[in-house]
């Protein structure tokens, strides 16, 4: 059996409000290139396929800064939705083959690396999808209208991306759902009836939501 | 009323394992101070007596620490013992008014702001108690023996120090325990019944656990 084609659907739909910033984080520079460009280098040396997912009103500066950083990585592109759902629906809509092993990315993760990634596309070509995840370190509580209590925190996970699924599941699940706005596959997925196949993802994967998080990137990048 | 008297606690019993380090992290170096010195510093500020709870092989470096750094901040010491319970249950037993409000705080958090203590403190005296918890930014799934689901990130909170609670209140709460390790007070304290207040605490507030984590303080406080 030949290795599943595998595909990449690199969102950088997000607008940035909590960043406090005009730019959305994806394509601010960290280290004089561009947010986005560091994942879609990764998976390019992981021999992946690449679609970037842009919002409507970045199409001009993506070109920009194709030409200015002369980036060279074969890559399709596509415009996103009104909600991250819509957005990867968008980018999925771009693979052909159904039987390709999908990785839905955040643009804002630029921190992840090769070995994560392929350990991901590893598993997932054995147990039909796969997705990272780390222990929370701190306590945590769970607040709601009705009760406001500590949860023991040795069962709670963190979820990072890439996650990885057949390419005509994924796009069966969304088809099947009303496109409301999940905040990752793996929720789609498992409501409709997936068992979800975890591996330990790596702490440094963080995603840029934050200002804090933009120069914990920077640091990172630098103490390397 | 007179407002009640403050007390922090500040627990360095950690042994740094997770750090890879071998001095504990909460005697490091950032930026050329022991990370403890910028707790005790931000306490005193807020008007609050001082109690440090130190491993029993640190007491030596703590002295040369003191002398090396001219620490004149007023304090006292005790040693902790073989749990993070038992060394927060080592530093209440030297509070003499159980009226004071005690603030239990992590020395690996030297981020925390006068701002923050000052809103925690105000809370607990019109509540009688009260901790910092931020909302998780990141999906989170719970796994255990029997199942592997995502749940609804808008319920879950991360908790920070400093926790704050009446002296004596607390102090029943460990001798009514049997000394087991809680990941932190608020845990013990609604297990004796109490409703926890919370306030909205501060994403620069991160407890320095893993490598990474004293990257980020580092270049945070670079950027200040």
């Amino acid at each position: 059996m030949s290795a599943p084609e595998r595909i990449a659907v690199i969102v950088a739909g997000g607008s940035g409000q909590r960043m406090n910033a005009k730019m959305p984080k994806q394509f601010m520079l960290l280290n004089g290139k561009p947010v986005i460009f560091y994942s879609i280098e990764k998976f390019h040396e992981c021999n992946s396929g690449i679609i970037v997912v842009l919002p409507e009103d970045q199409k001009e500066n993506w070109n920009k800064l194709i030409r200015e950083h002369n980036m060279q990585i074969p890559h399709q592109v596509t415009i996103g939705g009104a909600t991250r759902s819509l957005s990867v629906y968008n980018g999925l809509k771009m693979v052909k083959n159904g039987d390709a092993l999908v990785a839905v990315h955040d643009a804002a993760r630029p921190m992840i690396s090769v070995s994560l990634i392929e350990r991901i596309f590893d598993e997932a070509a054995t147990k039909g999808n796969a997705i990272p995840v780390i222990p929370v370190k701190d306590s945590i509580r769970r607040i709601t209208a009705d009760e406001n209590k500590s949860v023991d925190r040795d069962q709670y996970f963190i979820v990072q991306t890439p996650q990885i699924f057949h390419a005509s599941a994924l796009k069966k699940a969304f088809e099947n759902s009303n496109f409301t706005s999940f905040t990752d596959e793996a929720t789609l997925m498992e409501q409709s009836g997936l068992k979800i196949a975890t591996v330990t993802g790596e702490r440094a994967n963080i995603k840029i939501t934050f200002p804090e998080d933009f120069i914990f990137v920077q640091s990172a990048l630098n103490n390397k």
